[in-house]
């Protein structure tokens, strides 16, 4: 099996490691991922300016190849050009932080799956719920790889792939898998305002966000009750009642 | 009526301005869009840096916020910070270039308006079929006040957006408007590899759209035959049907 990995938070990151190394006893692995941290790039590609491509090593080991771009630049050069073979997978993470409920729209870890699904190649998005750097991704690594060796089993749509988000807790405390939605909740944003040296004013998002959803099969739910949440997602987007509603209209 | 106008080719695009002339009539118009051009940044935020913010004259007229950002950045920063009043409706264009079928996923022109549906605000993407810089946007520009104008009538949910492209045609050329959903297609990537001055090779993304549906209710159909095509189209991104399949499988 031809497995692509990539994620958003950049090739040196923890995540893409644990992930790297779980999915090896499980054919042949190939990284290709930004060359840096790309968080909320959401479905960014780069068309105004050229990629570049650079090898790194890793524990004295072709570890793969670092892009100048964006998760999904990095599914796109990698079926394009830098694969042999087209992957039979692709992998994006283990990315540092949930990706749940609305939050997948800004996700670049989402993307990179998303821009595989949209070649046609089976693929699922991880995500730990840490922040942290040194987090232990033990857990999410060994899901991912338990996902992509039963993925033929799932029977998914090719327009359909599979978002997978793991509480930060040891194997014992992981109370088990939940298939779920992707749930609804919505950002509080607020702007700190601050000066800078010459005194201008700059402007930095924070925010805070708020869960609609108490549902325990909504994902971001799942999570917060320990569970695995595997959500299956995809992008069609027309809104068919409205649709008909509006033609009634014109 | 407060009108928020952003888009994603920049705040000094011809697009936008028309897009501002044919809304004035109709309420207090605010611009606070992209200081550059920012087209396929997909639903990207800024967050690993702060926001710069420039106010802009054109005829010796204030014009609006130029921001360093993301068409999704401009519209959190105007509503969280820049406007005095929520707006009643976010209009996002004129985008030079068409947004439809799966290009809807890569478009800072959508995500503008999708950013602002997630927050509970009417939205409008409004595109025309032309890079040509200097291409006239009135009939597209006409539509957008028409539409911003009628928008309760059509008594959309809160979770939906119009999406609207516009042939490039004359108005006596258009042959009407058509209710529409989101088109099929994929793109052929190919990426040149070129040498810099120095002999290292860099990749620029080019590539061909194969349309994939002949059907003329999709969008990307619609506007080839001299439609305007008007998508509603919302985020449900769960796929409802291979979650009960997953069910059985866990």
């Amino acid at each position: 099996m031809n497995i692509l990995v990539t994620n958003d938070d950049g090739i040196t990151s923890q995540g893409i490691l644990s992930l790297v190394h779980a999915l090896r006893p499980l054919g042949t692995v190939t990284v290709v991922a930004p060359d840096r941290q790309q968080s909320a790039v959401g479905h960014a590609l780069t068309v105004s300016e050229p990629l570049r491509v650079t090898r790194i090593w890793r524990d004295d080991q072709f570890f793969g190849f670092a892009v100048s771009g964006t998760p999904a630049d990095c599914v796109k050069l990698a079926v394009a050009r830098l694969l042999d073979k087209r992957p039979d997978i692709v992998v994006s993470g283990i990315n540092h932080g949930y990706n749940t409920g609305i939050n997948v729209l800004y996700s670049g870890t989402v993307s990179a799956a998303t821009e595989a699904m949209l070649m046609g190649i089976p693929a699922i998005a991880v995500s730990l719920g840490s922040f942290d750097e040194n987090a232990d991704c033990t857990v999410a690594a060994r899901t991912a790889a338990y996902l992509v060796e039963r993925y033929a089993d799932f029977e998914l749509p090719v327009t359909t792939l599979l978002n997978v988000n793991v509480p930060p807790l040891p194997e014992d405390r992981i109370k088990g898998v939940r298939i779920t939605r992707q749930g609804q909740g919505m950002w509080n944003d607020t702007y700190d305002e601050r000066l800078d040296p010459m005194g201008r004013p700059y402007y930095w998002l924070s925010g805070t966000y708020n869960h609609l959803d108490s549902d325990p099969n909504a994902d971001d739910v799942a999570v917060e009750q320990g569970f695995i949440a595997i959500t299956p997602i995809r992008f069609h987007l027309t809104d068919h009642d409205a649709l008909e509603r509006l033609k009634e209209r014109f």
